[in-house]
């Protein structure tokens, strides 16, 4: 099972309480320390640019790489993000959250793709609660953290962040609740897996 | 409940079947008959035109509505449709598929929005088997019917068709299946009525 998410959808929430449903492992900020052993990067570059784009990069990357260090580190990572994901999907039946595993796996018969969105609103009330309030507006803070995880997910994959065609199931967890999300991927998972 | 549905997706039977598990109406082709009724327009132009913009009228459209006459039919039409959907939601629940449906209920509280999706190959094998062959080849018949709704649902809503945001579930009915997907959409609405 992967799950993508918007920021402050909830979707790494989801991710964890599907795997305990099913008894079986999530793997979330675990990954990166997976990231770093493989492509011997630090967890603090992992970290912060293992999901997102900056636009500065994305230009110089544009305009043929004059930024050329970035570009090969960046590589390098992705390569190792690849390599960990894919391993770990064919080692056992797991729970990934973010990282663009659904691209990733896209060619597994038994992946199960997720993404997860909620309305602005819901996704800024719930980043306040759970993050804290910070300098940023909440509005800012989505908005540039989505910015950056869809170019980061574009640059990579060349398909669409949060199209529908992408992924086998998308969920509003503002409407549907985290609960019900969680309840609709687990009983998906295990219907597949019978029909398996 | 709306469905929105990619053509050859199995949308319709969705829509249908979840209707016929729930024990509420389904609205699909009904819709025509009620659209032509309210506008006066003919039943043939609503069965053409209601879902469906082609890029010539677009561009007339968008050279400043050359074609005045198709403009103001087309928005006819338009509020005609918002009509017949808006009253028929409000007077009991429901399935409403295609129409744009879940842009014009957006505002409601208590509505369901779905979009159906699969893949290219499991489109084109379904309308075969369902529609028949044809003289133009499927992939491109799906390219050609998709194109059209994409266009008129960006055109009347300003919103991006098959985009994860603009639904509360999306699901590929190519990997859940048909049956799958009537189960999680008629199962969240049970939950949604006994938590309203």
């Amino acid at each position: 099972v992967t799950i993508s998410r918007e920021f402050g959808s909830g979707g790494r929430t989801v991710g964890k309480e599907v795997a305990a449903k099913l008894g079986i492992p999530c793997y979330d900020s675990e990954l990166i320390e997976r990231i770093a052993k493989e492509s011997g990067l630090s967890k603090e570059y992992i970290e912060k640019y293992g999901e997102y784009a900056t636009s500065d990069r994305l230009y110089d990357n544009a305009m043929g790489g004059r930024d050329r260090d970035w570009q090969s580190v960046a590589d390098k990572m992705w390569l190792a993000q690849k390599k960990v994901i894919t391993d770990l999907a064919e080692k056992e039946s797991c729970v990934i959250v973010g990282r663009c595993a659904d691209y990733i796996l896209r060619e597994a018969d038994n992946c199960l793709t997720v993404f997860i969105h909620a309305s602005d609103d819901q996704r800024a009330d719930r980043i306040v609660s759970v993050y804290g309030q910070r300098e940023e507006a909440p509005a800012q803070r989505l908005h540039d953290k989505d910015k950056k995880r869809k170019a980061y997910y574009e640059l990579y994959t060349g398909t669409q962040w949060g199209q529908a065609d992408n992924y086998d199931l998308c969920l509003d967890s503002g409407k549907i609740g985290i609960q019900g999300c969680v309840d609709i991927i687990a009983r998906l998972y295990q219907t597949c897996q019978q029909s398996a």
